[in-house]
């Protein structure tokens, strides 16, 4: 039943599908896309008073904080489960919007493909802002300035090797399927991301749950810093969700998981994808490779407590080059279209 | 040829549309809507490098600031120019899609009504993000704590006032036009704002001028903190602008403009809207009358120099109840036929 089930994986049958970069694009890309609805609304959230009282709009009430923006498009013929896409770190929700290069991305082709398509910000990014006493506090001077959160961001030249585009800043691997004249425009799509800790990982699964609940069926996707959210928002809510996909996580947490919760996971239809050259060597900080091997270690604990979760490793594939930007990659479409084939195997024929 | 016209603005003819809440609800808003396409992209920015080195991501190459995101919905008929709207203070573009109460914004309503529709983050905020240097400088106690630039938020209850939807937090004017019931979800539409400053504001002329250059034709709509943004990237930038329009400025600046900065205003079509009880006392500060009454000096100003200036007081239409939030306000569809109806009438016909 798996798809591109690496070697190290089990619980496979080995038929892979034809490999046809084109032939599953169904529907037309360039023709008009009929909506149903599109829209945004938001989930989650609490509300917080602030200590210090600025200047002009603020005043002492209540503000609202921990809210999740969401952003959706429903097509006219709904033929599948929702889809809900989580973007990973110094991103937002445009990571699955238009490719840096003007290409279609995951949220528009879900959609045309009949799938209900939902795009989140992460709690205290984009759209859903973020909780800001603690950073007017040490501008008042009542809180220290080492208690203000860490406001991080990811360099241009640092990205190219972080996210494996090339060996090094601006030379990229001979088969990437990253478009190297995006990079400029990735690097755009990039915002200040604050140090994230339980707190506020917390705040993201409760969010994600209350979407899960508010939709009837899901499947949750995250990317690197959020690879394994979908994984912590079925352990809290899992009703409605019918299956999680971890892009890229950075690694899956195989020791970390008790084995009430491994036997909770093996309920959900689960998919982890790998791009390619996750053992090239890197100066500026570890390769992939053990996040890799983190979860090839984790999908086998799944599937030997009798669950169904699939290692997808692009290059087992024969599809080489896949950067850690899998959804914008030149290839991006070929990509969801593997997604919606493990849709249609694991989750909508279990 | 001014619809709507205040009585203190000149330049007018009499003629009032006649007043029909859903007769120009042309096409059908429940029925599927056609794009040709959906997407997003930047505009603006400039390279910028850190000087603190965050743990883990940054490296101290350089990063992306000042750019600006910008959403678009591209109808599969297109029967007039772009509109691009620019959200107020605390908030992000949200402000223009669905309204807190669920139902239909104006970005998704002009694209229906045949205008290639463009909401944006400014610069700062939401999928923009901002330049964090001064507060990392801080934490890193490189920079003194008085040097980090203030956060503000709106708090639900001065937002409650200062929007007008009622005399007091809580209590609706009877004829109020606002979704008391959406005043929790409009909350969570607010996010940290740093305090603008002239360095702040032309980032988001420079990137907005750059927008209108990209689009052909443009009809600039600004709001709030944001509504005079159309008369300054106008003046900064006047090929392709169309038209301008300002939705309850804080003022017109009716006595800053050169005149030379006058008789380049006075070569667009310009649109100031302004909704009901500007007069209301309130408690929480200065009461909207003397932004209207700069607005209408401005108007006058504009039009003894030859311009065509509109100031659209929606009672003097007989509409009544409308708020600050005119574009989440029940009758916000309403309201944008007036804005159409004035794009046929004074920007498409001048």
């Amino acid at each position: 039943m798996a798809l591109g089930l690496s070697a190290c994986a089990t619980n496979s049958d080995q038929t892979r599908p034809p490999r046809n970069p084109t032939a599953a694009r169904f529907g037309g890309l360039n023709k008009p896309m009929s909506l149903r609805s599109t829209g945004s609304f938001f989930v989650g959230g609490r509300k917080a008073t602030f200590t210090t009282l600025e200047a002009g709009l603020y005043r002492g009430g209540p503000v609202s904080v921990d809210q999740m923006y969401v952003e959706y498009l429903i097509p006219e013929a709904v033929t599948g489960p929702s889809i809900v896409m989580i973007h990973g770190a110094t991103l937002t929700g445009k990571t699955y919007e238009t490719t840096p290069d003007g290409r279609m991305g995951w949220y528009e082709y879900f959609a045309r493909q009949g799938f209900p398509s939902y795009v989140v910000d992460q709690v205290g990014r984009g759209r859903s802002g973020f909780d800001q006493a603690g950073f007017n506090n040490v501008r008042g001077k009542i809180a220290p300035p080492e208690s203000q959160r860490n406001f991080r961001r990811i360099a241009d030249d640092l990205a190219w090797v972080r996210f494996r585009f090339g060996p090094a800043a601006g030379v990229s691997f001979p088969d990437s399927q990253f478009p190297a004249e995006a990079a400029a425009p990735l690097a755009m799509q990039s915002v200040p991301d604050i140090q994230p800790d339980p707190a506020s990982d917390r705040a993201n699964y409760t969010a994600l749950a209350d979407l899960a609940g508010r939709l009837q069926d899901s499947i949750l996707i995250g990317h690197s810093q959020s690879g394994r959210f979908p994984f912590e928002v079925a352990l809290l809510h899992p009703g409605g969700i019918k299956g999680v996909v971890a892009i890229e996580p950075g690694g899956c947490n195989s020791d970390g998981y008790s084995a009430g919760q491994i036997s909770a996971l093996a309920k959900v239809p689960i998919l982890v994808v790998f791009g390619d050259h996750l053992d090239a060597p890197q100066s500026v900080g570890p390769n992939w490779l053990p996040f890799f091997k983190d979860c090839q270690a984790f999908v086998a604990r799944v599937n030997a407590a009798g669950g169904k979760a699939t290692l997808l490793h692009t290059p087992d594939m024969g599809i080489r080059g896949n950067s850690h930007m899998i959804m914008q990659d030149r290839n991006n479409l070929e990509i969801a279209d593997l997604l919606i084939s493990w849709v249609y195997r694991s989750v909508l024929k279990r």
